[in-house]
């Protein structure tokens, strides 16, 4: 809808005119209907193929019989369990609806028209949005190899510069910093931002040199490390996310985080979820196996793709990925296509059950061979 | 924490420092273990005693397996679910985590620094916070008997007005406004500015001449009106809301919203709760029988209150009611003290089970005659 269509655009703050309306996508069983498919697979969205793990279920069913009463906003017993974990204070810890809604916090809470973010192109599809939801300027660095170039990043970041966002893993790429250079790299901003690392992916990555940024919380006072519970812990449908700060911006952030925005069942599921260390090793075991089908069947077929710690790899067709996209999902096989990223001939693709993997690469054999 | 004790104040946006830091409550269980006490009662935050009914409750089971995946981020089933119950377009509605966040949502379009709103003495604390989140001035009308003084607040309203804030009924107080006076106020109020009628408490109402200003949404396009799960549906724990507008509205306040806003369970338990009309009737009539069951004590204890057709009711104690709130807590019930509501000899008490409310009087009755 432009300007001229909705006239309610003159009375709102000037930059809503500059967020893109979402466009809600259909539900499976909708899409399933109109395509006249059955039995579809989603390899879409980056989820836990396992769903979350026992001690969730069973905090979960205890919590059934209490759903008229309020969450506790102050997330008690979460932030206990999460402090618990990361052996940290409880007052470093803002929890989200989502790490989704951490991110809007921390834009809410730092930015402003008149400052700026700075983000690497192809990274997360939130960092703009959140950065445009509040009317503050976005400085977007070119990528190297589809990854974050940090010098990139460094030479945008000036006086005005309020939040850095990084996101290690890398969606929807898969790539990854090294603890040295991101380290390095925090530690030569100025203190006049806050720098933002998002490590929804970490649970999945083994390699040596992967960082845990939450253990230079302590030394860099402007660091937010953000986590979430939608991906290894399998509890995306609750959405719950955290935010590990000092807290004094903790503080800040919990000003302007709405007291009941994470809602009860989440609270409980992840309060147990986060020393479900099982289920945990269970969901990256399977999701390794996973990413070596999806990538063995990728190099016999000659397809290229981006390297990727996380739970997803993201294949690069060389010619529009939209069409492909489309012939999948008539064969009722549902994946990202990433041209939103600026990557229209990729789709990213979900690492699922051995059985839903499987079906997809039978599913793009019959595409690229038709 | 003061600018001086939190220098991240210095790069946060500058309207930040006015909010104030969110004081977390205790959960019940952590209270109890303070004081010493146990089986309290807790008639604080106008929950519905019931919680959810059969529909609700069985829509959720049905969710359980689906954890791990994503919540539908347009809504596509819970907004075809309103949209039959109040027989308008899924367009003109708005979904949130909560009524809480489409009144943030709505502060995020329409309010920035240099606009204003505008509301009455002893409404909603959430209208105060909204505002001051995104940096826009709070004018706030005097009260007339606790309720909304509709000419106070026309003379607030000016060309700056972007958004005015009425609780139909309000809470923390239960007085309401009737259809006339409030549907001509509406039509009184200038196309720069939205008005936002929030009728989170409207099942509890029998009043003959109270509106249902949903039906008002084609006449007035500049009207949003709100609603909740939290109260006569039981919904409290898993957070949902939603805004009715027009769709022009709508369109702007869903490009601020998060995708995943509302949670998975919480859909699909508000897409069953809307139709069961059985369950909000019973949670009415629990409510009715509560409500006379508290006055009429207090008209024996010789106790003013604010007569209320909300499923709470304020109690005028004449004096500061801290220390009988203290004395009460200690004998196991929780109420809600409304000092930050500048209703400093007040208690709020929500209407709970009949032996919850018995409790309640006798506990009243003994921290009286102490």
């Amino acid at each position: 809808m432009t300007q001229a269509e909705n006239p309610f655009l003159d009375i709102a703050a000037p930059w809503i005119a500059g967020l893109t309306p979402y466009v809600p996508g259909k539900p499976v069983s909708e899409l399933e209907r109109e395509l006249g498919i059955s039995n579809s697979v989603k390899l879409a969205s980056n989820e836990n193929p396992l769903g979350p793990g026992t001690k969730a279920r069973e905090a979960i069913a205890a919590c059934l019989a209490e759903l008229g009463r309020y969450p506790d906003g102050g997330g008690f017993d979460l932030r206990r369990a999460l402090a618990d974990h990361h052996q940290i204070s409880p007052a470093a810890i803002t929890i989200g609806n989502g790490s989704n809604d951490v991110l809007d916090i921390i834009a809410r809470a730092f930015l402003q028209p008149g400052v700026e973010s700075v983000f690497s192109e192809y990274s997360f599809a939130v960092y703009p949005i959140a950065t445009q939801s509040v009317g503050a300027t976005a400085r977007v660095a070119k990528a190297r190899d589809f990854g974050h170039d940090l010098d990139a990043m460094s030479n945008l970041v000036n006086e005005r510069t309020r939040v850095v966002w990084i996101a290690n893993p890398n969606n929807p790429t898969g790539t990854w910093l090294a603890a040295d250079e991101l380290r390095s790299f925090i530690g030569s901003l100025p203190k006049t931002c806050v720098v933002v690392v998002d490590e929804a992916y970490t649970d999945y990555v083994s390699e040596p040199d992967f960082p845990d940024a939450t253990h230079w919380v302590e030394t860099f006072s402007n660091l937010i490390v953000l986590r979430t519970f939608s991906k290894a812990h399998g509890l995306a449908a609750l959405r719950v996310g955290y935010g590990i700060s000092d807290p004094r911006i903790a503080d800040l952030l919990n000003r302007v985080r709405q007291p009941f925005n994470v809602n009860a069942l989440a609270q409980a599921a992840a309060a147990a979820a986060i020393a479900d260390r099982d289920h945990v090793r269970a969901s990256v075991e399977l999701n390794r196996a996973g990413m070596q089908q999806l990538t063995q069947a990728f190099e016999e077929m000659g397809l290229g793709y981006i390297p990727s710690v996380g739970n997803f790899v993201t294949l690069d067709l060389g010619r529009p990925a939209a069409p492909i996209n489309d012939a999948l999902l008539r064969l009722g096989v549902i994946v990202r296509p990433v041209g939103n990223y600026g990557m229209p001939n990729h789709l990213r693709i979900s690492i699922g059950l051995e059985q839903e993997n499987a079906r997809f690469i039978a599913a793009l054999k019959d595409v690229l061979a038709a």
